[in-house]
């Protein structure tokens, strides 16, 4: 619960280096995620070529972080794993959360890059880590140690909130 | 990170009622999560009026537990809260995945039941909710103190891993 308030999107990182362990742990957090039918129609592009992380902002508009994070992981969506079609994008965002979730339980910063239903960001980045056609990109998630701080935020609202109806 | 390798699809649970502190916990946990732009498109219904409860599964094929369970909380999307159009449904997806993982910290039983984008499952909890045309119900989560129980699954699959590229 801690991790969960306390997450908040860092964009500037440290040159050190995320552990290879912590990128397991960050990723079989992902991957305990729910998916309809329990399909886990994912798969994680990690990247930490720096020659690679600094051609990333080339094709996405937001990723200019990249030029500075040590890591970055693309979520990647794999629509034929479908048993309950439609669900795919639901089940790649809750694994995008947990891996947020896991990040900052491990002192890391990162922040959710947008790139499904964004056409040129799908297209730029599968042609940059020669992604199959099938499957498509749908988040990536730009990962390093804390160059700034951020308090936890409190974003509840009340009047989102309504009982036994609207 | 122990909430999110330990939390599995709970669906019989005690009649024992969820506290009303306990929901606002949750909510909390939901509201916290990123949204495209920090938009935070979602609204939430807390369910526990046991006829309501009770006619769930009328409106929704995967929803028998509700009979038994003491609360539900519908996820719904307001797409009109958008500034970055098409994400929403991520946003929704984020905040349903922290729900879980905060119930399961509080010992909390939950699963996951899609609604969006099955047609009838969003007409019929709207229908039944009294839900305003332009508001979508997204994710239903039952909610209750498990009466069954299960151990954390370990899902992580090292082919599912790709590193700098396909």
């Amino acid at each position: 619960m801690k991790a969960i308030l306390q997450r908040r999107s860092i964009r500037a990182y440290k040159s050190t280096p995320v552990a290879e362990e912590d990128v397991e742990y960050i990723l079989r957090a992902a991957m305990a995620a729910p998916s309809a039918g329990n399909q886990q129609p994912w798969h994680y592009i990690v990247i930490d070529d720096r020659d690679l992380l600094n051609r990333v902002p080339d094709v996405h508009p937001y990723a200019e972080m990249c030029r500075q994070s040590p890591a970055a992981i693309l979520v990647c969506g794999d629509p034929s794993l479908e048993k309950h079609t439609g669900y795919w994008v639901q089940d790649c965002s809750a694994a995008t959360q947990n891996i947020l979730i896991a990040a900052t339980a491990k002192g890391l910063g990162s922040v959710w890059l947008g790139v499904y239903p964004r056409e040129e960001r799908m297209k730029g980045l599968g042609q940059l880590l020669h992604i199959p056609e099938e499957i498509i990109p749908f988040a990536l998630i730009a990962l390093g140690y804390p160059a700034e701080e951020k308090g936890s935020a409190d974003r509840y609202k009340s009047e989102r909130v309504h009982k036994n109806g609207w």
